[in-house]
């Protein structure tokens, strides 16, 4: 009878006397990768009750007790660090960076509000707002340093604003440097989610782009969760509350959830999103299939669904009839 | 008859003949002054229909139609100048930076609550938090890099958590940058909001402490509005929710509004801090007036608050009985 422990693999007679062992070498990091291998195994496992430490002393494997328990104390120690470093596989830092950009978005939008209402008072005229303005202020400071070549020279010298103090000026330059700073950290995020996704699903990333891409497997959860949606599920991901008014009530069935924000679907007219929205979701569940299983890129998924698009609004030129004097005709699958 | 323009005084006979002038000088500035002080007296107004700008040509302010056309347009521009930079007074400036901070401290939280999920699968056995590990991660980055020297250098060897690949370092190591640079800002704030009060509102500092002295005029709109509160406004304020609870059903009044941050209420047991909140209201209140009327530092005040107290520590050394044998008893007045 042949068993698997976590230190090497046993040969046993038929009164539980060992009769031979291969030992694995007593390296922390190999033994850790080999009892990983074996929670997933599962077969040849020690019978119930066996003594594996004087088996592992019997077999030579270790000196003594304390020896084998310290080692199993360090192999243990170091799969559950194994099994941490796996939580966090490529989609989920991209995740992460996709929360923490959402996190910027919001944090820097309403520091530039408040930027907004309080250098409106010194300078009302910029026209500014947003990453400008705080860049702006960074630059300048108060109105009065604003240089004959800046576009905004001549309105800072007229400007209505009241003088801006030294000590408020450097209070708002700070201010509007922490804004900045923001802002540039978007950026940065952003690059860094374009990068990722190149390399972890090129092809949702050729068809949605890489934020929307990072968007979708970011509230699916992960990219094979996203791979085992089916793509009517991918066609509505993020329009939950119309979503559930649509199951709890009789409100239409969303056409779309974030995907609304491909370029296909928002610069297409009102009547071809649905029937597009449908065509994008079900070449994007592919692409995100293609992804979690091959992640090799297939071009021609984009040229797949440029076709079918083509067709969609080869086929609807017109937008269709009122529903008015439809209301009378037996009820007809309406929303596609 | 004597009137009062905005360009001179001009002395009229009956007929409304111009008889003599004393003409100010062609200063915008000191004309815009002089229009907004007019602005407050309103009296020897020119009579309805008076020709204003005849007058200027024939006393010889103006050579011109269009000379007086084009000084009165600057003049009222300055003076438009000059009341928004009076609406900016030392108190709007401080519950600016007050709003400000609040966004600040918001912000600071949210980010840095981010990061801290964000870091915590690289290393999670930090213990950080806040503006240290912000700091922590801005030095560092990676755990890998922590020197011997620091005292998170055995928790970092030994962490549990993932390695950190060098594209997601630099996004966290630009993340936490970006939270220092808003910690550092806060801590600017409230240099500037310290250093503020002290001249704006002295007496208020010296009862309240710069930060909750800048609170109460920011929840009360200004300096001013804060003076003509009574002292049972001052006591509630930032109470909101309570008083109206109060005002509509049987809810008990509210001790104390903000003020409840002070030291003398907030390390009271607990059937004294109705009554402190009381008599610090009240020379809080009194503190308002004597900064928006003189801004004179009175140091009596202090002394007499700390009295106040020392009198009412010294009555109720002990918590008041229950309610519950009291309830036989003729109402009784038992809030303070």
């Amino acid at each position: 009878m042949k068993i698997n422990t976590w230190f090497g693999v046993l040969e046993l007679g038929s009164s539980g006397k060992l009769l031979a062992s291969e030992l694995f070498p007593k390296d922390v990091r190999e033994l850790a990768l080999h009892l990983l291998s074996l929670r997933n195994k599962r077969q040849d496992m020690p019978p119930e009750g066996f003594d594996l430490k004087t088996a592992a002393i019997e077999s030579g494997f270790a000196d003594s007790y304390s020896e084998y328990y310290s080692l199993l104390h360090e192999v243990t120690l170091e799969t559950v660090k194994l099994q941490v470093s796996e939580s966090l596989t490529p989609d989920q830092r991209v995740i992460q960076a996709v929360e923490a950009l959402d996190d910027i978005n919001e944090t820097a939008n309403s520091l530039s509000e408040r930027l907004f209402e309080w250098y409106g008072g010194y300078f009302p005229e910029s026209g500014l707002s947003g990453e400008a303005l705080s860049v702006f202020i960074t630059k300048y400071g108060s109105r009065e340093n604003v240089p004959p070549e800046d576009p905004l020279y001549l309105k800072a010298q007229n400007s209505m604003g009241a003088k801006l103090e030294s000590a408020d000026e450097s209070l708002l330059k700070g201010f509007a440097e922490s804004v900045s700073s923001l802002y540039e950290r978007r950026k940065q995020i952003e690059a860094y989610i374009e990068s990722s996704m190149e390399t972890l699903a090129p092809n949702l990333t050729m068809l949605a782009g890489p934020m929307l891409g990072a968007r979708l497997i970011s509230i699916a959860g992960s990219l094979d969760k996203l791979a085992a949606f089916p793509s009517s599920t991918v066609q509505v991901i993020g329009a939950n509350k119309a979503l559930f008014k649509h199951l709890r009530a009789r409100a239409p069935s969303p056409k779309h959830g974030i995907i609304y924000s491909h370029p296909l679907i928002n610069t297409s007219p009102w009547w071809l999103r649905g029937k597009i929205a449908r065509a994008l979701a079900s070449k994007l569940s592919l692409a995100a299939r293609i992804d979690f299983y091959s992640a090799k890129k297939d071009a021609s998924l984009e040229y797949e669904l440029e076709e079918k698009v083509r067709k969609i609004r080869e086929a609807n030129p017109k937008p269709p009839q009122k529903r008015q004097e439809g209301k009378a005709k037996p009820k007809k699958k309406r929303r596609k």
